[in-house]
């Protein structure tokens, strides 16, 4: 379903122009209008989800192969040393369009990591309880 | 096919232990020894590749999906309020084993943010250009 008043749903579905990397029935891939670096690409699916995490199974288990053959692409095209592929869920977690989307960026190498954080330590018993208590909510 | 001197092929057929959120016949998704948060999980397929711009389309169907239901968990379990979903291709691109994973990292309202870029402007006529030399290769 397409939300009409969904910016990524207009794009996706070509109502509103972009630069097109890639196109088929499920997905249109366009250029970021404010890239990383260039070629950055977003793949945005026809249908509207919010996220990830409400999206169907058969979106999601079609959008990281077109994100994978557009980073593929991508980096012969623009002889990219490497290419992040991140995909964000919510506004803590940096999502700004609520419509589902992936982000394929060609890196350079020498280039400032783009997706860093901070290591911490873990303690093992705590690990544990971790790991246990999110296995018995999947 | 397993590699025997490749670290994650033996985490994920569980030659060595590790905190298992999640395991099915084709991935195993372990706490990371070093997390960015409590709760930061690996996917880590049981076969190995080196990234998603190489493995077959069979695990690339699947890896996102799982990943998904991973970060629907983990939200669930830690109360996030958000999740990045990270993959990362070269060591450009900050990969530091060579066996593809995908990171699926709880987030915080709050919390500092974990993919950060600069947005570029963009050149209409330059963004045209590189949109046709990507489309040539995907």
């Amino acid at each position: 379903m397409k939300k009409d008043d969904c910016i990524f749903c207009r794009i996706a579905n070509g109502e509103i122009p972009s630069n097109t990397v890639y196109e088929d029935e499920d997905f249109r891939c366009i250029l970021d209008l404010s890239p990383a670096a260039k070629g950055h690409t977003l793949v945005i699916p026809k249908e509207h989800f919010q996220d990830a995490l409400n999206a169907d199974d058969e979106v999601l288990s079609k959008i990281f192969k077109v994100a994978a053959k557009v980073g593929e692409g991508m980096k012969k095209a623009l002889n990219a040393d490497g290419i992040n592929i991140v995909q964000n869920n919510g506004e803590a977690a940096g999502q700004t369009v609520p419509h589902l989307h992936v982000h394929v960026i060609p890196r350079y190498n020498g280039d400032e990591k783009m997706v860093t954080w901070t290591q911490h330590e873990s303690d093992s018993e705590e690990q544990k309880r971790i790991a246990e208590k999110i296995a018995a909510m999947i």
